[in-house]
């Protein structure tokens, strides 16, 4: 067997196999597969077997042993601001407004540029390939330099052209966000790991004319959409006193509410509206973090899985939740979900599970490629050691998996049959492409940087 | 400079100066100091001084260097029942009383035992160790075996001498549950690093001539009362159907809410009711993360401490929160406390980390000992390392400590001065008197034997 504790991700195979004590496929079939192994050739999953019945093409290949861990598909991240990674702790306890007026946007307008963007997106893919999460929903400014980090760190994204009607430092009118969107989506269309959507801001930020062109453009090429929805109450007044109707209504009149458009927060949808996105086939990204830290409310997100509604989870930008931490965002979505339906019974491990993986994927389109571990599809995978002191005993791993454990029980992240992330055995953390000690000392000077602007 | 590389827990000084990058202190004074010194001496804080000035008397003492680390009092979990940590992930997403009547209290009956309380709490101690709790305020049978595994952690423990009416594993009656209370408190009531006080379980397990032989016996012997109060909706509908009032208002009557009571959960208080609490100077055990998964409710904590009740943070049992981690419960309470009071400024980080230090400790009535970093307090102190890439940048340590960090960053847990729990620098575990494999054996003993029994 091959010894995986002087294992060199920088060595690796692309032909291997991952025995694990359990393998969490999260497909149609079995919730666990105990003592099972995963064939990986290629970027692809090749077979899923019993550990003891490897196949007679693959004898010879090489073993990763992770007999005291969960096989899980790559988290997905379904609504991210990576780069604000750098505006970490930032600002905090304070309320929305003045937050974002004192605070956050100040900040933006002196400090974003494309290497602000390039080096928080960085340490966000760091932070997340750490924690398990394989594939982000991202939406900022200078989308370009967040590409080029994930390019760099080896992961998938799916990156949303953001628009906007005001100006930045990135663009000055929603028609230069748009052009500058489609230019980068044109010049990194053909980049495997990468996808793409149009990412209006939200509803009180973008003109109908602004989403009609969006509506038109992204049908044209084929893209969907990402944009806040019914984040606060405050946005729905605000949108019945302007229009007329809450944001929902109008969104869905300009055509922009179906099966590409992922809506972020969605924390104050009533009964009818839950029925509309189900009809629509539209998807949520719930972010019960920081919808709680904004003050923002509780998404009634049971509610929107029992009228069929897609919901997977994200972080939101680190200056509003502070740990891109899927395994937070989890074990929170299934505690608050409980406590907000009245019932213990409500949104039980296993729907957490589907909502951090399968549900993501098939709210970014890509549950052909990754979100389950099923034969022919692409390895992003994720390997979580479950027998330290604080997880023992265990009597069942999905329930351990969202109540129990933490991003640090995270040994091994692989994308795309690349292992871009392991928990060396002295504890430290390796990247494949991004050297800690680097990265540190480019976090530590922007926090100089940032410093100086901060309260 | 000594080598903290090489330190052995083993060979501890009883004389020695822990040198942080930060001390959180928690007292009076300023909320952080930087780059300061902490003085230890036979277990109790001689010095707190900056880095470069310590006291020539001192100059000789062994020096542990946490250059990259917060220093913070011991955490307090005001609220555990440490030895179900056996029944971590036993029974998950199951409504209260099923979850009480068809799968807990049928494993208690059956497994319940001294070597069950011994093993499951000895579990206990190491996690609340390695996650920087240093006390712990317990309720559970056979208390004498919790107390054993406790002097065998080495920590602090405020013991519950638990009653109830129905019988068990441990007592037959009120009055045998009382008798062998009291012997135990008898037996162990000169151990230093242990206090005591009566556990009635409940307002709905405990008769009103039980409590009030329990308010007798705790003035005679100064001991506290730890109880749950109004954990859930169906406890108040009972009492008010039983007794014509709610289980706060009959505790009152019977004069059993003093300045030593502690009452667990408290979720469902009405403002008069704040305003009782704080009248008599009872305390709030506060346990979000229980609260939520047993879809028991959201404490009205902010307003709770806006009306001058001290509230302390609880983990709970393992078997209906499934981490005993402070760090967890701090940002739980941080968040659910914005989300429920309307308000992203409720609760902000430093409360969250009073309530987890100083005000437990006022809640256990040991607030001239422990609780902050004071001179002349006992040395219960834990490191935390900043410096990992997840936690960076870094504009202000409190923030990072309530958002950001977890429990996996705690380097060092001392008690009393002597360092119990250390992670070492290849990111293993090691405690003072406990045995990690051992330990690991035991725990799995158990799952093996539960496990029979188990849905």
């Amino acid at each position: 067997m091959w010894d995986w504790l002087s294992y060199n991700p920088a060595m690796v195979e692309t032909r291997f196999i991952i025995k694990a004590r359990w393998v969490i496929p999260m497909d149609a079939g079995d919730p666990v597969l105990e003592h099972h192994a995963v064939l990986v050739d290629d970027g692809q999953i090749k077979a899923i077997v019993p550990k003891t019945a490897i196949p007679a093409w693959a004898e010879d290949w090489p073993v990763i042993d992770c007999a005291q861990h969960a096989l899980l598909p790559g988290f997905i991240n379904l609504h991210a601001h990576s780069s604000m990674n750098l505006l970490k702790g930032y600002a905090d306890d304070v309320a929305l407004m003045p937050w974002l007026h004192t605070h956050i946007w100040p900040a933006e307008k002196r400090w974003v540029s494309k290497p602000f963007v390039h080096d928080g997106s960085l340490l966000a893919c760091a932070e997340m390939l750490s924690g398990g999460i394989t594939t982000f929903n991202d939406m900022y400014f200078f989308p370009q330099s967040t590409i080029e980090a994930v390019k760099r760190a080896g992961m998938r994204a799916h990156i949303g052209l953001v628009v906007l009607e005001f100006p930045s430092n990135y663009a000055a009118t929603a028609h230069e966000y748009i052009r500058l969107g489609t230019e980068v989506r044109d010049q990194y269309k053909s980049e495997s790991l990468l996808s793409f959507s149009f990412a209006p801001h939200a509803p009180y930020t973008v003109s109908d004319l602004t989403f009609e062109q969006i509506v038109t453009l992204s049908e044209q090429l084929n893209l969907g959409i990402h944009t806040h929805l019914h984040e606060t109450r405050a946005e729905i007044d605000q949108s019945l006193e302007q229009f007329g109707v809450r944001p929902l209504q109008r969104l869905l009149s300009l055509g922009a509410i179906g099966p590409g458009t992922v809506l972020a927060h969605g924390v104050h949808l009533e009964p009818h509206e839950l029925e509309t996105l189900s009809r629509q086939g539209a998807h949520l990204a719930h972010c019960p973090s920081s919808n709680l830290k904004l003050s923002s409310g509780i998404a009634p997100v049971a509610a929107a899985l029992t009228a069929g509604v897609n919901v997977g989870l994200g972080t939101d930008g680190a200056a509003s939740n502070n740990r891109l931490d899927l395994w937070q965002e989890m074990r929170t979505a299934a505690l608050l979900a409980k406590v907000s339906e009245q019932g213990a019974a409500a949104l039980p491990a296993y729907q957490a599970l589907s909502m951090a993986t399968l549900h993501g994927a098939r709210a970014l389109g890509l549950q052909d490629k990754v979100g389950s571990i099923e034969v022919g599809k692409q390895a992003d995978l994720v390997a979580v050691k479950l027998d330290d002191l604080n997880s023992l005993p265990c009597f069942d791993p999905i329930s351990h998996l969202v109540y129990v454990a933490g991003r640090e029980q995270v040994t091994h992240t692989w994308v795309d049959g690349s292992l871009l992330y392991q928990r060396m055995p002295d504890g430290q953390p390796q990247f494949n492409q991004i050297e800690v000690e680097e990265l540190r000392s480019i976090a530590l000077q922007w926090q100089l940087k940032l410093q100086t602007t901060a309260s």
